[in-house]
């Protein structure tokens, strides 16, 4: 035991590593956002991270291993050094604050505030909305679930609108002028409101500023790794 | 007008602050997160806040004179040194890292992440599943939205066993050893939940607690000045 654990000591300084990170992500989720933050240590710090893909469509995170691991069976999960750390916000802030190197938020106090305010916006107003749409018979009943999705689709609707406006002018981030987590959130909204048959066309801003950021070296190879795509909109 | 600017700027020197904080609230709402952060900046470091109530119950929010102020006319809203900061999360980071005297979150990067983890978690989950009970009309038509009112009714009750699990054997604070925004969320939660018609006494260890923390003077100083009690429960 002890052995192994110098062993695994000395593989951990041979690679440069000061910390073991591991994320549960499923694919095209939300766990693509701290997907790409930990590329971005990667690539700014040399900091490695490895991860085990979770996969929802066959109920992956509601087996027991998964619920050992997770007890809210959700993506993402972080594993810090055998600590487990969740939520997408928590777990882009703990890695920001350790590899300021990653530039993941903005150093100045208030464009930090700013785009902090943009990425919780869409952690707690945009993606509990898209969860109405895809998972509706969570919210309402049999009788109800219909007009749940149809009120969540115009919602939503709404807030890709907001985004497509913060993005006018060929601005190339949400907030400033540096990528930060909510331009990663962003791609992933648009990704999900193809999925629902929403013609991502109709939001012409918006849908320029995501193909840029999809095509970041950092995004495009955790694109590839995760095996999606930018464009999921195949008509209605 | 220079005379003015000069005349408001030796004011604000002679009350010893540096920053123009202004909080835009509305009693017993989630502002109280925000409000009561601000009450700790001045307890500890002399800073003082200006403040405006805005009542959401006779539509306030929704005035032409507030959407100039905040666009998406909800509280809360802070204005720094005369600009805009929207979002629970990103108010509260923001008075963290500039008066880290006030420790409103950990210094220590793993205890800040967890605290910061059951934070995001109560803003992104827990106030949502709320907001269905309460403006259920928003979720579902009027065929729907009974259902939608009661399937979120068992889902916060859920939610409450979380929190009341988490603050078992005593505990004083849902995160490590001191005060964080999350036990704040909680007593906000609570008042909601008597509101609701779900008797507080089901969860004792969370009542324990949550009276607990509104006796602690800086919170107890912000419940008398919103004009809010802890116990909301009238019987159903
Ligand atoms: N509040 C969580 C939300 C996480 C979440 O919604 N994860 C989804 C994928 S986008 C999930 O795991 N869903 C599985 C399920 O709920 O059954 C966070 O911000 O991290
Ligand atoms: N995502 C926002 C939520 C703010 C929010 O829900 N505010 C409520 C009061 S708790 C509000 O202003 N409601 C008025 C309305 O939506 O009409 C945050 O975290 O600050």
């Amino acid at each position: 035991m002890i052995f192994s654990l110098s062993l695994y000591s000395r593989l951990q300084q041979k690679k440069g590593s000061t910390m073991n990170l591991h994320l549960y992500y499923c694919p095209g989720t939300c766990s693509f956002v701290p997907h790409v933050m930990l590329e971005l240590v990667k690539e700014s710090k040399g900091q490695d991270f490895s991860s085990t893909m979770i996969t929802l469509r066959t109920g992956e995170h509601l087996k027991p291993e998964y619920q050992a691991i997770n007890p809210r069976s959700q993506v993402p999960a972080l594993i810090v050094d055998g600590q487990l750390v969740t939520q997408v916000v928590a777990i882009t802030n703990f890695l920001n604050e350790t590899f300021p190197e990653a530039k993941i938020l903005p150093t100045d106090p208030m464009e930090k505030a700013q785009a902090l305010s943009m990425f919780v916006w869409m952690n707690n107003t945009v993606h509990p909305t898209f969860t109405r749409i895809f998972r509706s018979e969570r919210f309402g009943d049999e009788a109800g679930k219909d007009s749940v999705k149809a009120m969540a689709l115009e919602m939503f609707k709404t807030q890709l609108i907001e985004i497509d406006k913060l993005v006018a002018n060929g601005r190339k981030f949400i907030s400033g002028n540096q990528l930060s987590p909510a331009d990663i959130y962003a791609v992933t909204f648009i990704r999900w409101a193809g999925m629902a048959g929403i013609n991502p066309a109709n939001y012409p801003q918006y849908q320029r500023y995501a193909a840029a950021v999809a095509a970041l070296p950092a995004v495009a190879r955790i694109m590839t790794k995760e095996g999606i795509n930018l464009n999921t909109y195949v008509g209605n």
